[in-house]
């Protein structure tokens, strides 16, 4: 029995990336958060764990697995460090407020719900609420502590995408140019003429999906690339995230409309590291990670050839998480520093074009966009976001001068799992917050 | 073809461990230290890196790959860290000697040479040396950088030893226990009725060849049980570090001659894990790292089910290597703490038996010993040091009041090579510090 077979008999109800915008299709009730806990599972316990209680590259993105794994990715797979530089550690000042758990909340269903609730709904592993730049709740579940890093998913691309937007701001990289400009190997695939800008809002025409119910998507085949997955003995298909890139198709026309496709990440990332002459990790060591008073290293995920995974790779401790978006909530200013320039910050709230977004299927984030690889509500709500699959998600609310970090392994592969919950969820601790 | 015989092909002159007494068998003329300087390969430069400038789990221990490989062991391997514990970094108080380069020493042939000529013929990658606890002499070549850990290959063996040695003075452990007791699986091993002090001082009978140019060799399926190096598509041996110790076959007797065998330490790892009830990371981090007032997090290579490996897989930054030799100098205390129990110190100093130690076929090391995992000079001399194969080394000479710190990446993989050079340098650098 090869890896793969073992991988194909799995129900595998998810992977490493995407489908943010999707529908929740459980095949079957999951373990809920508490049956789940790694430590009631007795996952890798003991030296060595028992053959049925070990998590391994062939089985560790099948939930439950995925509660231990997402916390122990670097044990997994190769990584390279996002370090922070040596700096003091930024303070986060303490104000706790224990009445939060018992928070009550409605949702669109008319369910209610306490906010402790709504932590196991959505399999959270870690979650640490900043208001006024004060720590009001940080709790952690199952596998995760606040010295470990977690698995950030799609959050990977609002670095990028940062990363990206002070690039063009400083005029080191041009978003009008194409594509091929700045990497000629993908003159001839689907990017090759489209524009920086449309990579970086995700209105490229490219085909390529991330339905993980078809065994065909091309997904499966970018995880096999980047090395996320285990390759079938006779495996044929490209061995490298950016050889895969090279392959992908063109599908209807640029900048038409928004569709969430990781693979957009990923050549952000060769054009911006292009551009710069910088890796991502360490761009973002320069510019972000070394410069928050971080108290971790944070590290991304690498293939077979060292390409850094830019589409899902990065994980970070949540309070490093939190540290980030405060920076980004108080304009790009954190630990005594403009990190990101306020006029990057500003065109990240302004947001994408709403109407490009609509036909997204986004159905839990009515009126929001897509900009510069972060996701942004109206004008009028003013919230923009980090979010990548199973729950991980830096949500910021200027207006309720909020934010919230949040670490998660719910079962199922798409936000619309976490949304109908969370969302609500957070909306109601903004309004409390400021109530009080 | 397969990654195997793509290896197999290749001219692999070295492993991940071991063979720390053999000669200096190099079957041709490598490049020296300075054409093998990873910048001026070229080696993964670019996004990606050419394809023939690429390093990757095929072909990462081959040198010269091996100058930038040792340096970013965690982008080609799965990992856990060694946390610092977000302690305030300890300062190594500096007084440089610029002088040192010029040093001119002999060996034993009659051949000149300066310090500065010593650290090219042994390929350093960086090297610190302490005088009365300031840094007299900090260098980083090739790949390394002060903040980026380096393979250190077999010193991970002492900080085994050392914690061992600590279980043992505190009574969790009992070192004439047979390891049969901490661990049944290996009762029908060859280390079954071995004592654990037997183990920890690698006076085990066990058949167990580290001949690297014996492709039958038990080394050779050691690293692939350990997912160290490629495994053929047909594979069956053993598949992880635990797997492979409980088929070593008893061969000779337990206690008569040190005999170097990288699987000792695995043994210990695995007794001491199966005592304390805490990993090999963890416990370094409670009882070691985390009170250093260390720089960098380290980190351990881990096999395919997570176990941590302790014959070679730990990895550091040099300063903090050069923490733990003069907390080792200064009979275990550093950084306001007694961090190893002063008879701990004490019981490694007075080293093993020479007499077992003699047959052993250390021809650079006469009059030396090896206890709990740590390589000792005779009394009269007093250095002890720990040291890994292609010239790891955290060498301590307290009569000298001084601490050196070494990584490399000698092509040959025995420390025969290195030492006829580096001991001598040391032992020039230990009187001309104390004569000025």
């Amino acid at each position: 029995m090869t890896r793969t077979t073992h991988l194909q008999r799995a129900s595998l109800t998810l992977l490493l990336t995407g489908l943010l915008c999707g529908p929740a299709n459980a095949a079957s009730t999951p373990l809920d958060a508490k049956a789940s806990d790694p430590q009631v599972m007795g996952w890798m316990q003991g030296f060595p764990p028992a053959a049925d209680k070990q998590i391994t590259f062939s089985n560790y993105l099948r939930f439950p697995h995925t509660r231990w794994a997402f916390s122990h990715i670097r044990e997994l797979l190769p990584t390279t460090t996002v370090g922070r530089a040596g700096t003091a550690v930024s303070v986060l000042p303490q104000a706790p407020r224990e009445d939060i758990d018992a928070l009550e909340f409605q949702l669109a269903d008319g369910t209610k719900m306490t906010w402790a609730q709504s932590l196991n709904a959505n399999y959270t592993d870690g979650i640490l609420v900043l208001h006024r730049g004060k720590v009001v709740y940080e709790r952690y579940f199952g596998a995760l502590q606040a010295d470990r890093p977690h698995m950030a998913f799609s959050v990977t691309k609002s670095f990028i995408g940062t990363l990206a937007a002070m690039l063009v701001a400083e005029g080191v990289l041009d978003a009008q140019a194409s594509v091929a400009i700045y990497v000629p190997e993908l003159a001839d695939s689907g990017f090759g003429n489209a524009s920086v800008r449309q990579v970086m809002d995700m209105t490229t025409g490219i085909r390529y999906s991330e339905t993980y119910s078809d065994p065909s998507a091309e997904i499966w085949e970018y995880s096999r690339a980047g090395n996320l997955i285990p390759r079938p003995a006779d495996y044929s298909g490209a061995t490298s995230l950016y050889a895969f890139l090279q392959k992908v198709q063109a599908e209807g026309q640029h900048g038409d409309a928004f569709a969430y496709k990781t693979v957009n990440s990923d050549v952000l990332a060769w054009v911006v590291q292009r551009a710069s002459g910088t890796s991502f990790a360490d761009l973002l060591e320069q510019r972000i990670w070394g410069k928050l008073g971080a108290e971790q290293d944070a590290y991304i995920v690498v293939d077979q050839v060292g390409t850094q995974f830019a589409g899902g790779g990065m994980n970070a401790s949540l309070r490093d998480m939190a540290r980030f978006g405060e920076a980004m909530r108080n304009n790009g200013r954190f630990n005594g520093q403009q990190i990101v320039p306020e006029a990057v910050v500003a065109d990240i709230r302004t947001g994408g074009d709403p109407a490009k977004f609509a036909g997204a299927g986004c159905a839990t984030l009515p009126g929001w966009s897509y900009r510069n690889m972060w996701w942004v509500a109206s004008e009028e709500q003013g919230m923009f976001a980090a979010r990548g699959i199973h729950g991980q998600t830096i949500y910021v609310d200027p207006k309720a001068e909020m934010v919230i970090a949040r670490f998660a392994s719910n079962p199922v592969a798409a936000n619309g799992a976490n949304d109908p919950v969370s969302l609500p969820a957070y909306a109601a601790l903004a309004n409390y917050l400021n109530a009080r």
